[in-house]
């Protein structure tokens, strides 16, 4: 276990994600160190040490790895050689492996299926042919994702009905598709015809505890996460097989930290089934709720997950609502401090961008249920 | 209002309570700039600027004014000079004018008493042989205090019933509290029978708003306080005289931000009355538990109010207790880690010392009431 008076946690990205690990380390009395490209990172201010540095700097992750004593992350794209540079020097919490996997939507959805735990369907695609083709069998809608390096909508395109285009301009959509993808590694996903989209956040420990916040029904507008629900709206049977499922991933990885498992909930006639769509391995837009919505929050969960320490058993103090400020909406900060029962929370972000996550507001909207 | 996005906010001390000003602050989007002349302090963690010098250090200190918007502090005992001269250049908030009188327990009393609200008995002392004459008139027990720079029971000495003593050795007795006390501007204070301790956490806005979080009962060993609990257990007309009394203090202050009062429970026969024993221009460790306890923090409502903001609303989330992890008790954090709706508070101190508050843990004990 890490002591909290002499421990500095290390954390690789400095975007919201690290700062509010940061202010959750700082309530337990670690220091943390914030490593991040971006010099105007929301993380800096919160924190005394800081590094301005690109992930490929070793002289930088060097002097970083020397000032702290466990490193984690909050960002997942950080380049694999440089998790695993680090991991030479200080524990790296979680895995850098496990980063490899989720990196690449082909590997993370294969991971997945090995379980025996069910995806969208889905298909590796390297070429405007190949995408054709891969279309044919599918069918549309369908969606075309980028291997990797994709978040909030970044890096898909959705191939809508198309059947009553003529060959020759249909041949011309998918050139112009894979051309927007970046013609480069990519699968393409069956459109799932879902009832809500959920999420599983949990933490593991050390030790292999494993502690889920209750299951989170999430609506996304523009591709981005725009309100979540607690709890989401599901039979307990189908909550159970979501803590299942993260319970069941987080064991395979062997994970350390906290990770969310987002998920689609499809009606199948008889009953309501849950395919994953993706992993994330670190804290989770989906778990912001927790800060002011339970007794512990998926950041302190983490901190403590990376520290060796106990995981605390989250209560929520009510159904929550978590509504995300998405760049100029952060304007109606001011009358959110009105309104009793609602957390404001602002990034310290100052230049405003549609689709930037700028803060978010937490409300408990009635009693537990 | 100041805009969160690019505003700092100063604040002068750099102990826990600054600490977790500044987690606070970083909620709501704001940088924080923490000035303390103690080059270990808690709060350096927290924020990335900060200034390492003394309170009489006018070139720092104008420096640290040039880099804020507002000014707030921690610590009630900054020196009247600092805060005139930063006042000159940068709001500061609460007005210094309050600590001039709050800093000297005579002034502090007699602007309570010219209120038409009750303290203990007390007079001015100046003198051991003022001492032995007051010490007459009040009997014993009484507290000897000095008029400034008192906390946690420093600058406090108990006189007992001495009535069985010899003369000469009353007086050696009296003569040797004097020096004790450090033969410096005092009052004697006569003992009051209490029921309970209690303390009025609130905060008012700059256009004048109060919002008072429920009265606290706070259970103090060797002076220092143990443990708070809300709702304390007083009857409704005295938890709302109570916060009669907070309201009427902060509005003939013309007070900006958190405040506390301490106030004795006295039963006189027919019903229970409050004497007021201290006024903090703060916010205050009987108010650590609305962290977790409340939907709106001590700490959320004084940044609030001094970036000119409206208040929170605080609503209670149950029955609430919290305990201060003093000296070595800090080394019990690892069993309250596993208590399931315990919190626990470190404030990143790396030398433990006998009375030192190194942490504390708030638990919600039961539903709201």
């Amino acid at each position: 276990m890490l002591k909290p008076d002499d421990a500095t946690i290390g954390i690789l990205g400095g975007g919201q994600l690290g700062r509010m690990l940061a202010l959750a380390a700082a309530r337990l009395g670690f220091k943390c160190h914030i490593f991040s490209p971006s010099p105007d990172s929301p993380a800096f201010d919160v924190v005394h040490r800081v590094t301005c540095a690109d992930y490929t700097d070793t002289g930088a992750l060097d002097r970083f790895a020397a000032d702290v004593d466990v490193i984690t992350y909050e960002f997942e794209n950080v380049p694999a050689e440089t998790a695993t540079f680090l991991s030479a020097r200080r524990p790296v919490i979680p895995d850098p492996n496990i980063l490899a996997i989720t990196q690449d939507r082909l590997t993370e959805k294969n991971f997945v299926n090995d379980l025996g735990i069910r995806t969208a369907r889905f298909a590796s695609v390297d070429s405007a042919a190949e995408l054709g083709r891969t279309l044919d069998t599918f069918g549309r809608p369908a969606v075309l994702k980028t291997r990797r390096f994709g978040y909030d909508g970044k890096g898909q395109i959705i191939l809508r009905d198309g059947a009553d285009l003529e060959t020759a301009l249909e041949r011309a959509c998918l050139e112009a598709a894979w051309r927007d993808i970046g013609a480069q590694p990519s699968i393409l996903e069956a459109f799932v015809p879902f009832q809500c989209e959920v999420s599983v956040v949990a933490a593991r420990a050390q030790d292999g505890t494993v502690e889920c916040f209750d299951i989170t029904e999430n609506e996304h507008r523009d591709h981005i996460l725009k309100i979540s629900r607690v709890p989401a709206n599901v039979s307990s049977a189908v909550a159970a097989e979501a803590r299942h499922i993260a319970e069941t991933i987080a064991g395979a990885f062997n994970y350390v930290g906290v990770f969310a498992v987002e998920m689609f909930v499809v009606d199948e006639g008889s009953k309501q089934t849950l395919l994953v769509n993706e992993i994330a391995p670190r804290v989770h837009n989906s778990g912001h709720w927790t800060i002011d919505g339970a007794t512990v929050s998926q950041f302190e969960q983490h901190i403590r997950a990376v520290a060796g320490w106990p995981l605390g058993k989250p209560m929520r103090h009510g159904r929550i609502e978590m509504i995300n400020l998405i760049g100029r909406e952060v304007k109606t900060y001011e009358q959110w401090l009105a309104v009793p029962g609602a957390f404001v929370h602002l990034y310290g972000k100052a230049a405003v961008r549609d689709g930037r996550k700028m803060g978010h507001v937490t409300r408990i909207v009635g009693e537990a249920r």
